[in-house]
């Protein structure tokens, strides 16, 4: 491969004057060489090795260079590299029933697609079919993907992008209780009151025009927001007294990374629909996908799925998603991401308490945020919503990465989501270094 | 891999109970299962052998089991499999700049996504970023994927399935001289014809409101429409005249199938935006993207570019994606399409000319359809569009596989895209089942 024997500046050049960057305005970028990523690390062409604090993007659950998953998709490509979604291919069949296997005992079938945001497209056209309704409800804070639909479920900014929006989208306000302006008394009256105002809201658009609720199980870039006692179990109510399909997005929080295959687990609730992406592959190669329940499934029996893609099933997707779910079980990584997440939420309320810049800390497995503050008694972001002409969160992130630990920030917030293979003495090493971060930060408010 | 052990059986009992098939209801379906595939043959688990006459879908350009991008596959698995899009990665700066330099000479960049629906998706957020401007036109045949945006774009029925749709799509017919219901004294009299059209819609839109006009080079699934001389030319004078971003869809038809690496290199016509997947990589590993030419490029230094996926330019993709360029380089594949597409013409007439069934045939490269009628003088189609309740061409394409000629049908019509590898004996042995299966539709139409 020719590729391999570019020198770094070759890789630069190349990257700046032919590849656009995801999220950005390209001129006065300088982005990292990665050349080898192994375990919970990942090395830039000079040598530099980082912590994956954020496993790539909260992807990388069972870590780089699995040997297992490495030799699957090798072994897959002297097989069988791709056939059309209309045959069936052993290893599709296997995924299928091994997911069906995994999620929720109501679950009946799975739609494979590529990723995240497709997998969201999908959900919300079939649950369109299936009710015959139009509406689709879904959070403020949240993201979806960047495709029209999916951009259009999102909440946060990178939904402007896609609009002038769908006919029918709907926001309605998650229970984020660190900035929810009320006192609750417990987390099961700040769930009443969310929940009400939900189904208030669903009432006021015409629960007989709302085909879904789409939700993150748990709200991943735009703070790991976690829903409070009672919260899902409401949702759940409302979707099931006025025959609205219940979506939850696990494409960050799915496949152990909260210690649970799926994150709705947490709650004692089943969904209609989840869609999937991130874990199932972690990354190796991609791979996306819905899982919807038994009558969803009955009901394509005899009405036309009005659903495709070129690469749905994808054989090397599969035998690495095989693999990958092997890894998970093998190496016992559900029961590693509980184990290690203790530790990780009795280290972030450590920081909490040392650091002044640190407004709220949120976790649940090894999925966690750090929230920043200029006061913390006020609660004041430490840099406005949608605006940071300062660059201080884009400062932050690059001092963390100086000093070997890379992640990335959203709004005020840092995301520390490692691989699930971290061990304590590895966590501790890598929080020691956001420490030194936070007394800088503290300085910055002082 | 558990998978590997399954029998037939399992394979397909687990594929009905778990997985959920494209565009289909799923109740009555028997998928084939597929084996292994070599060239430009496919193998089910009986041991059956099928011509690949569509390429899978219009995406093995190559055909199956290249030895060389699997070792790229493989090696690239041994380095790096994933790493985020915001790094910079050698063989993602190797494929960049690779594609630009096959590229019309004014394309400056490309963004890379999983396949043909992102990659479109994002060509039409890139143009109204880039414009300002909100409306989008495309055309009623055409098929440009299925998410919400994708969906939007395309005319045909799978559209439907995204609507109520998106406001400011607007949709104009394309130069489908067979059908047009006017004789037209040269192609230069209907290309006049339709791109004057053309041009009192878009100025009955708002010239001032269209971001780009849309069009597949050559209109693939909806018949291999290919357009005629001068019609290239004219829309590009429109989007000239009102500043308006011709984005050209070459998933289908791009790298290698007309015999030139863009289709749209036939017409002497350089659009601004240009959306390519299915033959960068062969289907090997899936990916997509946007090449987008140097003005919008370098729009981008300083605006942000609000796009972007987990899997922009994944490193297994671009590898893949290197090899692919190198195999059709290497084994002359653009010339042999050409060659072999000279044949295909010559023997898709002689079909024509004998079967009372063929109403036309089109053929560009190794891209070519057979439009079944009722009857050649009224050119009445041999099922309705959007209805074929009778399974007409369901039975065709069941008959054309018993014989061992793999392929599918839309409409009326029947796709013929071998991959770039075929020879000329195969080709014509493979039109010889075409001939015999020809013969039934005769009889049916008697």
């Amino acid at each position: 491969m020719k590729a391999y024997s570019l020198t770094e500046e070759n890789i630069k050049d190349y990257d700046k004057k032919y590849n656009l960057h995801s999220w950005s305005s390209q001129g006065n970028l300088n982005p990292l060489v990665v050349t080898k990523a192994e375990g919970i690390y990942f090395w830039d062409f000079q040598g530099n090795k980082y912590f994956d604090m954020s496993s790539q993007l909260v992807n990388s659950n069972i870590g780089h260079g699995n040997k297992k998953v490495i030799e699957a998709i090798k072994q897959q490509a002297d097989r069988l590299t791709y056939t059309a979604p209309s045959y069936a291919v052993d290893v599709r069949s296997e995924l299928a029933k091994r997911i069906i296997e995994l999620a929720p005992d109501n679950m009946g079938k799975v739609f494979f697609t590529l990723g995240g945001a497709d997998a969201n497209e999908n959900a919300i056209k079939m649950a369109r079919m299936y009710t015959g309704r139009q509406k689709i409800f879904s959070r403020y804070r949240s993201y979806h993907g960047s495709t029209m639909g999916a951009g259009n479920l999102t909440g946060e900014p990178r939904r402007y992008a896609s609009e002038p929006g769908i006919p029918g989208f709907i926001k309605f306000f998650d229970p984020y209780i660190y900035r929810a302006g009320i006192e609750f008394e417990s987390e099961e009256a700040a769930s009443k009151f969310y929940v009400d105002k939900l189904r208030e809201q669903v009432i006021y658009e015409g629960p007989e025009n709302v085909a879904a609720i789409v939700m993150e199980s748990i709200t991943g870039s735009n703070g790991v927001i976690i829903p409070p006692k009672g919260y899902m179990k409401g949702v759940r109510a409302i979707c099931d007294e006025f025959g609205i399909i219940m979506i939850c997005d696990e494409v960050m929080a799915g496949f152990g990374r909260t210690g649970e295959y799926f994150a709705i687990n947490n709650f004692g609730v089943k969904p209609d629909i989840i869609s999937f992406a991130k874990g199932i592959t972690c990354g190796y190669i991609p791979l996306g996908g819905v899982i919807v329940d038994k009558k969803i499934a009955d009901y394509f029996d005899d009405k036309t799925l009005m659903c495709g893609l070129t690469y749905s099933g994808h054989p090397m997707a599969c035998a690495a998603g095989c693999a990958t779910l092997d890894v998970y079980e093998e190496e016992g990584l559900l029961e590693n991401a509980k184990a290690m997440g203790k530790i990780l939420g009795e280290e972030l309320e450590k920081l909490k308490a040392k650091h002044p810049s640190v407004g709220d800390v949120r976790y649940i497995g090894l999925f966690s945020a750090i929230e920043l503050v200029k006061d913390k008694e006020t609660r004041e972001p430490l840099v406005s919503y949608g605006k940071d002409p300062g660059k201080v969160m884009g400062t932050i992130i690059g001092l963390l990465k100086n000093k070997g630990f890379s992640t990335y920030s959203h709004e005020n917030m840092i995301i520390v989501a490692p691989p699930l293979i971290i061990k304590e003495e590895e966590l501790k090493e890598a929080l020691g270094i956001m420490d030194e971060v936070l007394d800088y930060v503290d300085k910055l408010i002082a």
